[in-house]
Formats: structure tokens, C-alpha cells, sequence
């Protein structure tokens, strides 16, 4: 392990600065925009959601990722997702970007734009640009700024999600800074809700685009909260080459070193956004080991974690874990139910709960010592081959459904 | 329409005969076996779960509907699945037919078993039996018998779930009755958690087994609880051939009265599985009509009544449309999101809620009301063919919460 975790957010890299501010869209009294900006062009690459139901701001990005030679900016807003509201939604949205342009003095297709809250409803654009002018001023490449940004692109969220690394690359010092946001209609798919990598790395669009592509297969796509996919999912990292190593356009030592970096970063947001899941008590986490290939591990695991009985069941902290063995059972994955052991993990130890086709001789007080925890894993070796997955879910509790049932008001 | 409902469940048609025990298998002061007995052999057929882990009496009577040319009765427990118990398990679930073969004169292979509850606990096989014994001596072929079969089988459900046709065939009556129960883990694939049908039709194995597995594509596998594919999801049919109409063998007007007849069968109790799911406070039914295809009609429904943020707006009674359009999104159809039009249903009224890609202008106050009543109706036209399904969900409340954080104890 080449890199090293540092204290840090979006504005951790060289070049980046952040901002965060109140435009006053839904709620009061609460930052609800944010913006990223690098004081150089970067490349960018980005995975949007799979969902056919675009969000207008996902459709302005997606044209910039595949069009755009360099992007220099993002502008976020909470509140309103901004989908579902047709071409009056998308000029929006171009009003956005074109505003922060003109003030950042940069073309209009450099600036991303996220939203994120109630679909359907109509963004107050007047708010949303004289938020834009607050943040442009505001902006300041220092630790607070990162926090302050990635405070105001939350929404159900409990806590903000921000992390940043250093990795060593060619002799220079290469930064990897991000934040993101939950924490429901959550199911990412090619992508997570909302999330903003900035690093100063110096590499051709092309390979930091095939970096990111092979990332979320096992980071953000890897996570579920309630198994619906967001019409607005956006993942979009950024790289503005300052870190001045030698340019990446191939793979290679250099390439690997960042890539295990930037799966550390990719992988610490999805388990944070997956524990602070709405409502959630605790973060779940299913890894499935031995699987006869690649994408039946994942499928396995992620099935597990999607499960809403095994769900509520660790929210009562009760081992019935029959719901796990039926969750692996529907996954669609073909297996021998008489050939594969559970466990429930806590730090080194294992317990073991089923193997040769039925329940083992366990403590149901000791199992549920170990579901009380703020972090459960349950291990399913499936004794099939040698590949590998990890998913994190989180518990259903009563909090997730208040939060779902009037969400709107 | 030919057939016309007539007050009854599974004792409705010639020949059968039923009872519900209490064996104190779980809990206490509650009838939890049932027997389905018919004084004359049955053709019989039968869809299960696709879950690749099953519970011993799915493949018990798996074996039954592939390799007995008949069958004569049903045997049902509660509070215990018999699903991940191995060959113990399966020795118990012989033991329970070859018990009631012995008492009725039949061949063990000739007596379906149905388990449901709790999975991997191991069932008490002895006081199986003698429940097995008090439920031969009761049997009687009364309106009376087959509801207390239906009591029987409950666990987390709230209301029985019963009912009768009579149809005309080929001059003759013939009578299907049926019960069926629910109430969690109900996302049923080939079949729903227990249904058991019987009636007095003469008809051939094989235009028996075509019927039912015709049928429970627009019907069982068009409901949804919670997501969550049984281990233990059976569908049985038994028809005894008393009705003495000419023998089906082929398709024909007969048949279709018969299929007709059934599915009315089949569709009110697959709605009131999916009305009574779970801490269900309303049936959700979704409809989408003019689907360019009837596989995509399906896929687009079931998505819709699966989503767990809609379920959750739908028991807070809030109009959030935007979960619906995100749900038909992420279902894995190809559609143009703008070509769609969106109503609630209130009986003769729709309510125009989202059209030419944006929201339409309706009274919140009045949506609201809709949303407020027991059985909740979302019209979804694609206008891009002439294909049409309708699935069947419920709400998502604190009750289904809390009612499987802690199933077990």
C-alpha cells in the first residue's frame, strides 16, 4: 500500500478551491450550494446513473464528460433534483453554468452542475444565481472551505462525507481529495447519488476515465440503501495535472499506485454513505468469498445487503439468518445451499452460524451482541472458486420510513 | 363472463374436505396445521419458487406434481418453514406425509406438505403427528372447515384469505375454491408463499398444469410485498374430476371458461396477499397500458409497486409522482421519459399528474385524498404499443418494521 490517508476534502489537492453557501431553495437557515473549482483546467472523466429517467443536470454532464476537452468547475444544489421537468428544467440548468462562467470567466460547458432533493419541482433560478455570485466569491482553497462544500450538498444525510490521500507517483506527491452525499434512493448503478473527486494528478482522459469506470464496479455500485436507483447519480472526478508527475497515458506501476489510492477514496465515501443510509443504526456488510466468478460474488453480496427482511432484522438485532441464506437463494446465482457456510464477523472472529445445509450450534446471546454493533459483517464462504466481493447496505428502521412518508414537506 | 363468485374457500367444490388444529408448533391458542383432503383422486399441478434454496416440502411436493399421476390431500404447518434443515428436515417432512397416507388410506406420495414461519429451526415432528391425527378426525366438507383450514395457515397476516367460482362447463357446475396466505417475504416468482386451489373440474394433467402456469404470470408473480423471494412459495392445484363435465383435454371453450374462472381465482387472492402485506395500511396497484410489449407491461409494473421510497410517499399519503417515474426508470425498459403520461385513479376519475415530461397542474389537496384511501391506483400510459399488466404492492409502514425486526421471538 503505496498511499496514505490525510485529513481532507475536495480542497485537498493542489489548485482546488470550495465553497458552500445558503441560496435558500427548500430549507432555512441551511447551506444548500456548493461549488468546486480548480484555478487550472482538468480532465475529467464521470459514471452517471443507468436509470432512463435522467435528471437535467445528469444530461448537461454527461455532454461535458464525453465532449468537453478540459472542465474547471461544479456547481451543486440541494432541494430540488431537477428531473422530471422537461426543457424549462434543462435551460436551468444551462442559466447555472452559464452564470458561473461568465463569473469565473470560463466557457460554460467547464461547469458541471449536480442537484439533488424532490423530483418534479422547478429550480427558483434566481436564487439558484445569486447563489452562484455568493460562491464564486467565496470560494477559498483551505481545509474549511472542503468541509463547508461538502456540508451543503447534504441532504438526509447525518454527516458529511468528505477524504482525501496522498500517494507518491514518479517522485511527486499526488493528491486524491472527494466528497459525496446520500443517503436515500440510493442504488447507485454505474454511479453513486452525488460525488466530486479533485485531484491534482497529472494523467490523459482517457486512462483517469478507465480508472474511474473500473473503480465504481466494486466501490460505488457495491452499496444500496433502499434498492432504488436515483434518476440523478453522478460521480465525477476531476484532475488538473499540478501534482506535476510524469502525464499517465498508459498502465503501468504509476497507474496502479493511483488507482489503489483512488479505490481507497471511492470505497471509504460508499461505506459512509451506506452507514448513514436514511435512518439507518447501523452499516451492513456482506462479503462473499470463493465464488465461482467475479460478478456472481458481487451479485451474491448485493443481494444480501438489499434484502429489506434481513435489513429489519439487523435493525432488531436478531440473527435470523435464514433471511441471509434466502436472499443468496434468489440472487440468481446457482449454487448448492447444502455447500456454502455463514458467518457473522467481528473483527477476527468468526462465528460460525450455518454450514452442511443447516443452522450451527451457536449463542443467539452472542450473535446478538455482535448485530448490536455499529458495524455488522456477515462472511458467506461460498465454496465454489476463488473470487471475491464486498457490498455495504445498512438496517431499516422506523426512521427510514418517517423520513421516506413525508419526505416532500 | 361466464363464471359468477359464490361464498366459500377451499371446501367450496365436490369431494373436498377440510380442518385447521391447533399443534402448538410456535404459538399458543391459535390453530396452526391444516389438511385439504379430496375423497377423490387428483390430477394436480403446481408452480414453486424460483430460489434456489428450498425448503424440504417445496421439493417434496415438487416430486409429487412430476412423478405421482395423483394426488389426494394437503397437510400445512405454521411458525416453522422446514427450509435450511437438511436431511432431518426432509426425513420429517416424509414423516408427516407417510403419517397421514397411513391414517387415509393413501400413498404417502399422494400428500402434499406446506411449511411456513421461521427458517432453519427443525420442526417438532411429534407433535406434527399428532396434529396430523386430530386433523384426519376433523375433516368435514363444510363452508365452516375450510375457513378454519384458512385461519390455520395465517402467520403474520391479518385477515384469512379464501374464496369460490362457480362456471358452467359443458353443462355441468364446476366449482374452484381456494385459500391462500401471505404475509411477508411475498415476492413471488413462479408461485406465491402457500396457495392451494381445488376443484371438482375434470380435466387432463397436462391442460391442468398449462392452466396454472399460464395464470400465475398476471397474477401471483405480479405481487410484491417486500421483495424478498420465499424459500417456501407454493401454488398447488388438485382437481378431483367430481364436477363429471367432459373431460378437458385440449383447449378449446371449455378451457377458456375454466382459465377465465381461474384467474378471477388467482387475482382476488393475489391482491389480498399484497393489501394485506406486511403492516400494509393500503393495497397499491399500478397499471400501465400501451407498453410496447406485455414482458415490458410487467417489468415497468412490478418495479413501480416494488420501490421502497414510493411505498413509503404512498403511506404518507404524499403525491411524491417523481418516486414513480424513478422507479419505471431504473426497471431496465427503454423509454423515452417525455413520452409517458403519469394519473392516480379514483375509480371512473383520473387525476393527470405528469405529461410532456413535466409535472402537470393538479390540486395537491385532492392527489392527497386519493392517496388516503385503502386501495391506491397509478396509471402509467407509455403510448408505445397496445400491451398492458397491472401488479399489486402495498404501503411500507413503521409496522412492517417492526413486525420483522423481531420475527423470531
Amino acid at each position: 500500500m503505496s498511499y496514505r490517508q490525510i485529513d481532507g476534502g475536495v480542497t485537498a489537492a493542489k489548485g482546488f478551491e470550495a465553497a458552500g453557501t445558503e441560496a435558500g431553495i427548500k430549507y432555512e437557515n441551511r447551506k444548500d450550494m456548493a461549488i468546486v473549482y480548480s484555478t487550472s483546467p482538468c480532465v475529467c472523466a464521470g459514471t452517471f446513473t443507468s436509470n432512463v429517467v435522467k435528471a437535467a443536470p445528469v444530461v448537461w454532464d454527461m455532454d461535458i464528460v464525453d465532449n468537453s476537452e478540459y472542465a474547471q468547475a461544479v456547481i451543486v444544489n440541494t432541494g430540488i433534483a431537477n428531473a422530471c421537468t422537461g426543457k424549462e428544467g434543462l435551460d436551468y440548468c444551462i442559466r447555472t453554468a452559464e452564470r458561473a462562467g461568465e463569473l469565473l470567466g470560463i466557457p460554460r460547458n467547464a461547469v458541471f452542475v449536480g442537484s439533488t432533493g424532490v423530483i418534479g419541482a422547478q429550480l427558483p433560478i434566481d436564487r439558484i444565481v445569486a447563489g452562484v455570485e455568493k460562491l464564486v466569491k467565496a470560494k477559498a482553497h483551505t481545509r474549511e472551505a472542503g468541509t463547508e462544500a461538502s456540508r451543503a450538498i447534504m441532504t438526509t444525510d447525518t454527516i458529511n462525507k468528505e477524504v482525501a490521500v496522498e500517494v507518491t507517483i514518479g517522485g511527486k506527491t499526488v493528491t486524491i481529495g472527494a466528497m459525496s452525499k446520500g443517503s436515500g434512493m440510493i442504488h447507485p448503478n454505474m454511479c453513486t447519488m452525488l460525488g466530486y473527486i479533485c485531484t491534482d494528478i497529472n494523467i490523459s482522459k482517457e486512462m483517469l476515465t478507465k480508472a474511474i469506470k473500473a473503480d465504481v464496479k466494486d466501490s460505488f455500485n457495491m452499496i444500496s440503501v433502499d434498492g432504488d436507483t436515483s434518476t440523478n447519480d453522478t460521480l465525477l472526478i476531476m484532475a488538473n495535472g499540478l501534482a506535476e508527475n510524469e502525464r499517465i497515458t498508459a498502465e503501468g506501476a504509476d497507474y496502479e499506485a493511483f488507482t489503489e489510492a483512488l479505490n481507497f477514496v471511492t470505497t471509504y465515501l460508499a461505506k459512509k454513505m451506506a452507514g448513514d443510509g436514511e435512518g439507518a443504526t447501523a452499516l451492513f456488510e456482506c462479503r462473499v468469498i470463493n465464488a465461482d466468478t467475479k460478478e456472481n460474488a458481487r451479485i451474491l453480496a448485493k443481494s444480501v445487503i438489499c434484502s429489506s427482511l434481513t435489513k429489519a432484522a439487523i435493525f432488531g438485532h436478531d440473527a435470523n439468518w435464514g433471511r441471509i441464506l434466502c436472499a443468496l437463494g434468489y440472487s440468481g446465482v446457482k449454487f448448492d445451499p447444502e455447500g456454502l457456510d455463514l458467518y457473522f464477523v467481528d473483527g477476527d472472529r468468526r462465528m460460525f452460524i450455518y454450514g452442511d445445509g443447516k443452522g450451527q450450534d451457536y449463542s443467539e446471546e452472542e450473535a446478538t451482541a455482535i448485530l448490536s454493533k455499529e458495524h455488522v459483517t456477515a462472511l458467506v464462504d461460498m465454496h465454489m472458486g476463488y473470487e471475491k466481493a464486498t457490498a455495504w447496505g445498512c438496517d431499516l428502521s422506523y426512521d427510514y420510513v418517517k423520513i421516506n412518508a413525508d419526505y416532500r414537506s
